[in-house]
């Protein structure tokens, strides 16, 4: 029988869980990811994401605007324009998405693509 | 209407999208979490991770393997003993799994748990 002071060093750490919960979810990474190249638009997510569907698109920008990694703006303008951008908690996210980007181009092999 | 050259900036990385699409499925991130703090017994594993039912363990202990993630190594013990590591390409997942729970633990509130 373990101790438990044992086992509690190998349970998951909750916040550790959390983020992978929010993070992981399915579109969230790569909507994240246009967010962190400077696109803001809603129509410039969409088109950097191919496959998502706006319907999608909208409900993943509301989940991440209530865990405070997005903020929507809404500029009162003829026709009004709506901008999409990171919040401090957001863009904090960059080193995790560095270190995927360098793996990625370590270790994924696309065929007819050119190794980096 | 934006020139060509603009327009393949913006575009997603496919070694990222792929890279996305692993790791982005569910469970496999605290999968992987487990493998690099050294459990390497499906119970082990399956311990880790509560509420993550032994048969998707094994459907994504499979895929990772496919993936050139995780190897599967059997020992003719009596009772066979199996173990699961996380191959090179696997251990250079580490920075962005540490990257990720420094983001958890700096950004991410659980209730009931003190602030790090």
């Amino acid at each position: 029988m373990q101790a438990v002071g044992h086992m509690a060093e190998f349970a998951l750490c909750p916040r550790y869980e959390r983020a992978i919960a929010v993070l992981g979810k399915r579109w969230t990474g790569l909507i994240i990811r246009a967010l962190l190249d400077g696109t803001c638009r809603f129509n410039g997510i969409s088109s950097f994401v191919p496959g998502l569907s706006d319907r999608l698109l909208s409900e993943r920008l509301k989940e991440l605007e209530a865990e405070g990694i997005v903020q929507r703006r809404v500029y009162p303008e003829t026709p009004v324009r709506i901008e999409y951008r990171l919040t401090p908690k957001g863009e904090d996210l960059r080193p995790v998405f560095d270190a995927c980007q360098h793996w990625a181009d370590a270790w994924i092999e696309i065929q007819g693509l050119e190794p980096r």
